[in-house]
């Protein structure tokens, strides 16, 4: 199954840009009446029909739409500090958008070496993936915000997650397992500091806005393997209850 | 905590190639009767103290000896095709010792585009991936292997599944959770096929060697991702429940 992402979808089409189109017409050879499975990136499959194979531009009729398609059964926002090196930060992203993922914050920590993030690359590594794990909903890289911003500014009613690595005697840490299978609910986020972990600062902040400490296991992981190890700890406790197998 | 490599250890020392040793005495410049801490990628950690501070030959005195420091209740070996590119794979490997391997089997397949693979330096990964995790045991990355011959040669005792993608109404595949959950034992291994998947032939030859079909839930995952995944699941099932927090 190939899925192709529409950048506007209006009066009953869906509209390819030009990377799109070339790649639909010119590189596999799609033409005029083949069936074109879209996305709008949003959450909605459109099972079309090739109209106009033009190859900057091309044009698909839409037969019937499907929303909430591939979508799963909880909504997970990482918030995580990208990284010194900006591939381990992609990395990260490409992976958590193949197991699923709504949201990925990047934040500026206190001890962030890195300090200013574009976050263009990222979203592109975001569509991509969503196309090749089959999904209609890409997830959203928004810009950059300082850690203390993000903590205030969190919803109600989520389950709010932080890991970090230092001692701290007055918040024990169980671990991200326990506090999912605890919660009822479908809002998870996960907050994942720098290599030089969140200030004593920050988790106080955290703490007090209703964060639960967590820790990721025994390992000492990387910032971009521990955000995804948390994705990966969604991953294995929603959407496996929920599998059609052969469905897709 | 900073762990250093030796290439040898003998006579009551543990001796450093030039790149720790440059590492060690250069960029940390520890002098002659600093504590070090020093693997020997086979299983042991030593508490030493530097006697030589040769910034191309280091060498350090054994205090004490810790065998089996690090590690996990579990015996993983994922076999896995590497990726067309060397560095999704390489990724992969750095990954899995973070959250915990024993060896990585680079295979081919009937359906490799990679007929070719060289582990030098999946190797030199995998070896910074153990010491960064704070793990005293290299994972192994043994020359690479056809698919056919690798499922003949399997160990017994062990659990052992196969992911593949395709369709097979005579054998329906649990999630790899289930099948971790209903086994005892400690020694498992994955097989993880090539982008275009396994061939029925080397499913068939799988499956008659006692292995079983899983799956790794709903995303169509890559190559690599899908090799981390498994990873991640023994993770889970395996190294959180042996968790003392704190201890490291």
């Amino acid at each position: 199954m190939e899925l192709f992402y529409a950048y506007e979808v209006s009066g009953g089409r869906c509209y390819l840009d030009a990377e799109e189109s070339g790649h639909c017409v010119r590189v596999l050879r799609h033409r005029a009446g083949d069936a074109l499975d879209v996305i709008d990136g949003l959450g909605t499959l459109y099972r079309c029909t090739l109209e106009d194979p033009s190859p900057k531009a091309a044009v698909a009729r839409i037969e019937k739409a499907e929303p909430g398609w591939g979508a799963r059964p909880c909504r997970l926002t990482i918030g995580c500090c990208p990284t010194k090196n900006n591939e381990r930060f992609e990395w990260m992203v490409e992976k958590a958008t193949e197991v699923g993922v709504e949201c990925i914050a990047p934040l500026i920590g206190d001890r962030s070496e890195r300090k200013v993030y574009k976050p263009e690359r990222a979203r592109r590594i975001a569509l991509s993936a969503t196309k090749q794990s089959l999904k209609a909903r890409i997830p959203e890289v928004p810009e950059p915000q300082r850690v203390k911003d993000f903590i205030q500014a969190g919803p109600e009613g989520a389950l709010k997650l932080i890991a970090y690595c230092f001692e701290d005697p007055s918040a024990p840490r169980v671990s991200i397992q326990e506090e999912l299978e605890a919660y009822e609910g479908a809002d998870v986020i996960v907050l994942i500091g720098p290599e030089g972990d969140f200030s004593p600062e920050e988790v106080r902040l955290a703490l007090a806005a209703g964060y639960k400490p967590v820790h990721l296991g025994p390992s000492r992981l990387r910032t971009e393997t521990a955000a995804l190890t948390a994705a990966m700890a969604v991953y294995f406790r929603y959407f496996f209850l929920h599998l059609s197998f052969g469905k897709q």
